[in-house]
């Protein structure tokens, strides 16, 4: 079905997969967007620390730049998922308010809490009140483009948030990781494109190893944890498929005990392991222990190889993988990956309080 | 079953039940560890910030930490569950080491980094190479008994850790608070306990709710996050049975459209949720929507009430509970709750490493 391109057309109504296929692009332009930043107003100042607001696709933005820069930022990194910003985040901090639609209410309440303490602020938001809250408090914003799903944005939300922290000297990003991620993907969208079929389709064989199967994703603390959330979350969002994730080492003090009980549920499971080739003997070892401890309770276990040298490239290049596997994994199912109809009816009654 | 207490006895090999209805006791005896702990090397510092480290139960305790202090704190606290200190992790910070045997790894390797950082550092473990460490640097300890399995030994884990927060001045910790979260384990305990019949105890019932079910555990974010992250534990570690847990409001953009294939699958699920009667409108709405959107697809969804006044009180009894509905369907499943075998296994891998 996969090879159908007619097929694939007809479920895919509002061209998820075109938004995933053009991920290079999004990304190029992305950087342009950065390049042409106004950041002077935050650039030069000496934070306290830094605050990521965001939830969601926004928020997987902030957790792959906390595991990007923590072994090199000499400031504190926190990333904040709900409406209250932590007592210690105040004057002198930096907080980057990242939210696709720019009306996240979440982040809107903290970015609130952000501008009553008097924090330096970042926005990064295609519109919304984010934008009018920036315009109105004179505050730095990077705007991008909008009319995308916010997860099929993710090269916008990432990339020049990222990006500006090397332009304010707050971390150092090597042009040359960037340049190695770029190609990567560049080569990457070649192999994982629709016309590409399945027999040769890194991404399509995957998804249909997983279709009947309900996926659980384990990544390394840092990078390949945070890699394992957003593929978590684009089986949620993209494959309507309810999938969990959890990283090495924390789960070897308590998940790898309880694949125990319950083997006839957990038979029908398929476990995905990300795995970085400079993951280090330790890990290694962990991770090759456990799966051989646990594998006669999973239905099926796939590693799946992490490509790149640099941080960047191997974050990037995984999450796009994984990306690509959702999308198909939902047109396989012969489920419209756009529509996230649960999300719009929860909005809507919330909407009512207001 | 449950109600046998001489089936109790037989399964029960290591006694995990009694430890968990000494819960109460455990936690007076820590506040008077606490109490008698020399921690004047550590006192009238104006740190940095705080960084935590720990994994399984001993991350948990750093964890239900955060969640309690992170409103009123000035300084930012981190949380580190890996071999690794962030950058940003220097001299000026105290660095809270907890490990009840003293001799996880992880804890050991980041622990060595901020020793050569120049860290102030506090240890909480019963001995081990971590008690090692404290002596021949001449560190500040707080020891707490040994001979319990680590999740058995949370009171001792939480409780001088977050009162030697207050000692040192980096928190303020209301003792009408703790008197009240005491009390309220107290009455708990003699609820939960052994000898009070199913059909009254809580604890029992819920077990028995959950005996041939998947759990899956929501909170929201901050403290019942961290409880539900702490029951998923619990279900692993005692009851060998998989779980995974979630949060609120992060939750509503990703894992609430997931739940609409494999129904054949999560119908064998069981979703439990901690309701707080302080969440708020907007948190209470997002739950009760969820619910509604998602429960056709789950075989039951359980609310569980959560009580107490202060925020102590309402972490604690809910983790409370929690702890004795695992132990109680460890033993319902006939399973001895103690032994975790693949982590033993695990630890004998690694040690031929060194």
């Amino acid at each position: 079905m996969l090879d159908d391109l007619d097929r694939i057309k007809d479920i895919d109504k509002e061209g998820m997969l075109e938004v995933e296929e053009k991920f290079y692009s999004q990304l190029l332009e992305a950087r342009e967007i950065a390049k042409k930043s106004k950041l002077e107003k935050i650039k030069g100042s000496k934070f306290g620390g830094i605050a990521f607001l965001g939830m969601g696709g926004s928020g997987f933005a902030s957790d792959i730049i906390k595991a990007l820069i923590k072994d090199d930022i000499d400031i504190p990194v926190e990333i904040v998922k709900g409406y209250n910003l932590p007592s210690f985040v105040k004057v002198g901090w930096l907080v980057v308010s990242i939210s696709y639609s720019g009306n996240t209410e979440e982040t809107i309440s903290a970015t609130g809490q952000a501008l009553e303490r008097g924090c330096e602020i970042l926005i990064i938001c295609s519109g919304g009140k984010l934008e009018s809250i920036a315009r109105s408090n004179n505050k730095t914003i990077i705007k991008i483009p909008s009319g995308l799903q916010p997860r099929g944005a993710i090269g916008y939300l990432f990339f020049p948030a990222y990006l500006a922290l090397d332009y304010i000297d707050v971390a150092k990003i090597p042009s040359m990781d960037i340049e190695e991620a770029l190609d990567l993907i560049k080569e990457k969208a070649g192999l994982y494109r629709r016309e590409v079929e399945s027999d040769k389709n890194p991404a399509k064989k995957l998804a249909l190893k997983i279709l009947n199967k309900l996926p659980i994703i384990y990544g390394t603390e840092g990078l390949l944890a945070v890699v394992a959330y957003r593929l978590k979350c684009e089986f949620n969002e993209n494959s309507k498929t309810p999938c969990w994730c959890n990283e090495f080492p924390e789960l070897n003090h308590n998940e790898t005990v309880g694949w125990e009980r319950l083997k006839e549920i957990t038979k029908k499971f398929i476990l995905l392991v990300f795995r970085d080739k400079d993951e280090g003997l330790r890990i290694k070892t962990r991770i090759e222990v456990t799966l051989n401890l646990i594998k006669e309770n999973i239905g099926e276990v796939v590693e799946i190889p992490v490509e790149g040298k640099s941080k960047l490239a191997k974050a990037l290049s995984a999450m796009y993988l994984g990306d690509m596997v959702s999308v198909y994994l939902a047109l396989l199912a012969g489920i419209d990956p756009s529509p996230v109809k649960k999300i719009q009816t929860l909005k809507a009654e919330l909407a009512k309080l207001n």
